[in-house]
């Protein structure tokens, strides 16, 4: 049987502490996860939350091409009919094919939450599959807190997988919703329900104990054949299996094929996009798609990735559309600056006594607080004035800055500048939302005098990190800076207790790089 | 037997990208790791980084209550002796009683990495034991690659260990190198060396598949005693197995007592101090030590778990050090915001129109970018300025910041302030590391000269977080602030395009959180 995938995102991610998501955003993640080959996407809980009505009424015209949208809820109220229940009417008006809902399995939950018998409970849950089903919804069954249920009374638990089904759901999801179940608990038990009832069989575990993506896999083993999660794993408390690390583990480990391998290759970008658009940082260190999830930085491991990349990645990171990363510190040997150091001139070797000099320089530099790893604009700039191959494009004569509340012009912030190119002076002024916007916008004005292709650049990100909160506002700390000209990005960074000289350094660097790489490429067109 | 926690976090955490320790905060986690009880600290690789020498020869004294040190490196080199292999001799030099070395058990790496016939590979690796034996040391192997040894070569995978064990190893550690084996696959392999060796067995994940928790816990149950990890579980690539999770799964879920009832208390607090220390965030997700392990946003859960804690929790917070938050979101029904309105006025409920105003209040703060989440103290502002029980502390006439570049006189930032407070007013200037510190220490300044007690508040940490990436320098910047007046600690957040203003917002409301309720407790003495 094919795996079912169902991504939760953007219900069960919705509760991740931190989460808001416009409607908008919604509708970019659905899309993104479309283009994935997701199958279900469940994207709101329309009883709960009225703002995913709207939600649901742009996405019916989405047109995707691959996934099926899911509404959320729970079993009837008890003591009302199911057709006289807001929340389940809500998941009817959101006009999509699946329903999902979920029901108490675990008899305290019935007795001490709901208050409800333990009779009524199967009840509730029997009515509102039935219900569904009536109007023709494809009905999945989330069998809450399954694993806590089976421990404090199977055959109860059981009962209400039965009364769903007899209801009409055709999937039954065995969640860990307390994430306190471990993979050989879950294993376990996850046969015993495959081996009784004939219906698909589902799984969506909790990450509180960081099981969440093992007892998937687990579950897999023993014969489940529906996977929950959200696509990064973020979510309520630890929040939940991580859907792009399930697909990945099911497709490359144990030989399952959620998508087509060429699909397969969007998954990290995917897993950006997602994170970009919830605004929660992706974790360098989440496996598969995190920034650092092939990243080698023992100089012993980038020797031998370099010979055999086998030799410590358990995967090929582009069959996830991953990179691999040779980073550039202390501890790493030679191989990393090397490469970097080979692409400016070409003839120098691991044993020159410049690669000696460069190694120097960026050991001092991260001993400043610097850090190279994101920042391949800034390790450029360094090797090239190390070696000397830079010349700055400017000099800078004065900057000032001011800042005022409240404001007596149309901004808060103005910047004035003065710089020199070849001898000729530019003055500009700009002014702007806070002080780094301001400079930022006057050194341009002034840059772009000399340089027009200036005008192309765009900053897309801007991160602060203080390095050291013991002393807060007048800690170091390291702006990091991401560019594009619309065709390729680049990262630069800046390190200061001053947060306007440490965005200067960063701003400066993501221009220089670029201008420096277009002056080399231009003259390399006449050899 | 007693289980043994190696911790990892000095070498193995030092591995991962971003992390770059001094030796002062190599001790402090030195320190951190022994006040819990951790038995064996693998604190460096002598022989591949000469600081950690430095970091050796200052630990030794430093009179550590329970754990012990341990040096780290690799096998001798092929066709040198042992007393000849500086590296061999830095771990020595390192001067503690454990020689942890590691050595190739996957024949593909003996052969193409090391070059090494595999008869050779068992010398070295014999021999090495037997080096480290012969000056009394304590030998733990670590059995690089063994589940990958395992799968294409068991035989010699299992000839490894026993070369190890001959040499006079007492711990042989099967690691999981490149993080790619899964629970059903470690659980098996463990099994069978446990019942082939006499030894201490131990098991080293990483977190490649998302998997090293779940692998050990699956060790342990197949019979490992021994367990690595890095405290937080950062480390090369996706990182090890967290100790502070394996600490909490064995000792809460196997029974398994790793450290002591009181010690197992200190978990949230060491994974942030040492967070802190190598400057790496603690994800809000982590299992159990998370800011977010224990947070509860649905409203649904949120109304449970006030109920009872366990229908949403798989373990009681307080056990690992952690506390249960009930956030403020618009996913969220009343009883978090209720709570928190209680505090101020004790007569208002869940129906009262002043809790419905609040609410609207926060949601419409939250969808200007606000997050209440982590902010106590602005949650608290705001329900005040809602409810009428709040009183400005001061007036801003006006403040004006400047800075430059290249600095003229002393600093390069200035802050000028004006302020009334009851009539009076007060000017005060201050310079300082760019703005935000000059701002900071201006408004601390003009406010002293009426509530002296500011100069106790001390800002312990100062966040930036761009929100809307798309427009970078203009974009909207979230500024979390945490104060302390050395007793407690409490947070608040300001939101704007302008760096300068969020920043004004969130100082601010730092110190009238403070006043306000000092002012409360002094009339409260009257009552």
């Amino acid at each position: 049987m094919n795996p079912v995938l169902l991504d939760s995102t953007l219900r069960d991610g919705a509760q991740a502490e931190g989460i808001s998501f416009s409607v908008d955003d919604k509708i970019k993640i659905a899309l993104a996860l479309d283009e994935l080959g997701i199958g279900v996407i469940e994207a709101g809980n329309p009883g709960s939350n009225p703002k995913d009505l709207e939600f649901f009424s742009r996405a019916r015209s989405l047109g995707l091409k691959n996934s099926k949208l899911a509404a959320f809820g729970s079993t009837r109220r008890k003591n009302v009919d199911c057709s006289e229940d807001k929340s389940l009417k809500s998941i009817l008006d959101a006009g999509v094919p699946i329903a999902v809902f979920f029901g108490k399995t675990w008899s305290f939950h019935a007795t001490e939450i709901l208050q409800a018998s333990l009779e009524e409970n199967l009840t509730m849950i029997k009515d509102t599959a039935a219900y569904f089903s009536s109007f023709g919804k494809e009905v999945i069954f989330d069998a809450e807190h399954f694993f806590d249920g089976c421990k404090a009374d199977k055959p109860y638990a059981m009962a209400c997988l039965k009364a769903a089904m007899e209801g009409g759901a055709k999937t039954l999801v065995l969640c860990d919703t307390n994430g306190g179940a471990l993979p050989h608990e879950v294993q376990a038990i996850v046969k015993e329900v495959v081996d009784l009832f004939d219906a698909t069989i589902g799984i969506h575990c909790h990450n509180d104990c960081g099981m969440a993506e093992a007892n998937t896999v687990m579950a897999a083993l023993a014969g489940c054949s529906h996977f929950q999660g959200t696509f990064t794993g973020f979510g309520e408390r630890c929040g939940n299996a991580s859907i792009a690390s399930v697909i990945a583990n099911l497709q490359l480990k144990l030989g399952i094929e959620c998508v087509s391998p060429e699909k397969l290759g969007l998954l990290t970008q995917t897993a950006r996009v997602i994170s970009d658009l919830a605004n929660i940082k992706l974790s360098e260190r989440q496996p598969y798609v995190g920034r650092s999830a092939f990243a080698h930085k023992g100089g012993m491991h980038i020797d031998a990735v370099v010979k055999e990349p086998m030799s410590y990645e358990h995967t090929d990171p582009e069959l996830v559309g991953n990179t691999r990363k040779l980073l550039t510190s202390e501890v790493a040997g030679k191989s990393a600056i090397l490469s970097k150091i080979k692409r400016i001139c070409p003839h120098l070797s691991k044993e020159s006594p410049e690669t000696e000099a460069v190694l120097n320089r960026i050991k001092e530099l991260e001993h400043q607080g610097y850090q190279f790893e994101a920042a391949e604009g800034t390790i450029e700039l360094v090797i090239r004035k190390q070696l000397g191959k830079y010349k700055p494009l400017f000099t800078l004569e004065k900057f000032r800055i001011t800042g005022e509340k409240p404001y007596s012009l149309g901004s808060s912030a103005y910047a004035m500048m003065k710089i020199t190119v070849d001898g000729k002076t530019e003055m500009s002024a700009a002014e702007g939302v806070g002080p780094v916007h301001a400079l930022d916008l006057a050194l341009r004005k002034a840059l772009e005098v000399f340089y027009p292709q200036i005008s192309k650049l765009r900053l897309t990100d801007y991160k602060v990190r203080v390095m050291d909160s013991k002393t807060a506002t007048a800690s170091k700390v390291r702006v990091l800076i991401e560019t594009t000209d619309g065709i390729e990005s680049w990262a630069t960074v800046g390190v200061s207790e001053d947060i306007i000289e440490a965005s200067w350094t960063a701003l400066v660097d993501s221009m220089e790089y670029k201008l420096i790489k277009d002056i080399e490429n231009r003259f390399k067109a006449y050899l």
